[in-house]
């Protein structure tokens, strides 16, 4: 394993130790350094094109060994084989739930969630029904939500993708809103397959909105060392990446998001 | 209902009265005009958007009656609520499955068809695992739709989208026989989220590979009434489209795809 230091003089506001569960805005933790390995444990290591194939998967998993980041995310049809590549090394398995439209049937999400927690997965991140809440079906939000955290048995993550780039800002604080009453552990900005992925503005109003005993989650586009830091200054205690060694490395991404 | 006879003098070739089940391209069918009526009968009129709201849905609906078309198509949350308003009308329902990725897991699938059969589904358009077939892992592609095939009981049908736009073409030839294998009753190109739409090639491909007994389903970016025709000239039974109604009178499209 890799844990080099890095020189960069990152300034870490507020962070709780591992990024996990609890958010940072409310902390008064001593601003320092953010090191490549504190990076590396925000990162949720991400491949979730259909297309992928299983030696793409294997590298995945070999990545978020190497350079011990949080978890691996993936669809629900490979979660049994990275939860058997990841075990015994501490890396979270996370699947990705009803996604990435969010207009599956709550039945079959929750189904899904119980499946992927059945197959090893510890984190769910589910899309919520972006139409009914743009209908005001706000009771039905909900209750999908809840739906999905009914699966979440012993300490199972679940985050809620809001899929801010189709939302309005009202529509994205309703959103935050019903996460927390719905019993979320994370509120998360994006699929990365609709319209743009995390902003600086949408990170700091869903932190502003859920408070510090929230997670916040930034996804969907986030490609370069210095995006990742403003992301995490602006309050996001998770970090969704494709590209996670080049943020982690300071290198140039190569991926598509 | 207006069925205005359309004066374009299209030609229809060996197309089967309704488009339905089995195919055209062995049929020896007299060619003569197409009507607009006609031409409904091939069109799922379609809409997937996650961020699509109630009004759209009803407003689906309403011009699936008006305009006679064979099915309503939406992703599985929304099946109740158009098969409540289509009730009696003899116009399908019918519910993507595992969509747009095909990657969710193949018990998840199974459940979801259930879910939306239960709901009023009579149709289900499945997409089939990429990741899967381009890993070589062609027994779990076929036991994924085979899941999905259990669940169709009562005649309804199952359509097998291969996302064509992402495929080799020898890997097209192959899903399409796993299709046949399967015991799907359609193989269809495209969701609409990923890459190209539906093409001439790719559906003259699928007709040669599937022969007259399947149907194949067209759709992805099918915006006017010449491209509809080209691809029913070229051996599609079945139309996807939102921009329904700009295809049927040969109005411009307004929409997306």
């Amino acid at each position: 394993m890799e844990h080099k230091e890095m020189n960069n003089q990152i300034i870490k506001e507020g962070l709780t130790e591992s990024g996990e569960k609890s958010g940072n805005a409310g902390s008064n933790a001593t601003a320092h350094p953010l090191s490549q390995a504190e990076l590396a444990a925000y990162i949720d290591h991400t491949l979730l094109k259909p297309e992928s194939v299983e030696s793409q998967f294997i590298q995945l998993c070999q990545e978020a060994i190497r350079y011990n980041f949080k978890s691996v995310c993936v669809n629900s049809s490979w979660v049994p084989f990275v939860a058997n590549m990841l075990k015994g090394t501490g890396i979270a398995v996370c699947s990705v739930i009803g996604f990435p439209l969010g207009a599956m049937d709550t039945r079959s999400k929750a189904f899904e969630a119980g499946s992927a927690v059945a197959g090893g997965a510890t984190e769910l991140d589910m899309v919520l029904n972006i139409g009914a809440l743009k209908s005001g079906n706000l009771s039905f939000v909900e209750k999908d939500i809840r739906a999905v955290k009914r699966a979440c048995k012993n300490g199972v993550l679940l985050k809620v993708i809001l899929e801010t780039g189709l939302l309005t800002e009202s529509e994205k604080i309703q959103a935050c809103e019903i996460c927390m009453k719905a019993g979320a552990d994370f509120v998360k900005t994006s699929t990365g397959f609709a319209g743009s992925g995390a902003t600086i503005a949408d990170i700091a109003l869903m932190r502003s909105v859920v408070g510090p005993s929230m997670g916040v989650k930034a996804s969907g586009g986030i490609r370069t060392f210095d995006q990742a830091i403003a992301l995490i200054h602006a309050g996001a205690n998770r970090l969704g990446c494709g590209a996670s060694i080049e943020v982690i490395t300071g290198a140039e991404a190569k991926g598509d998001y």
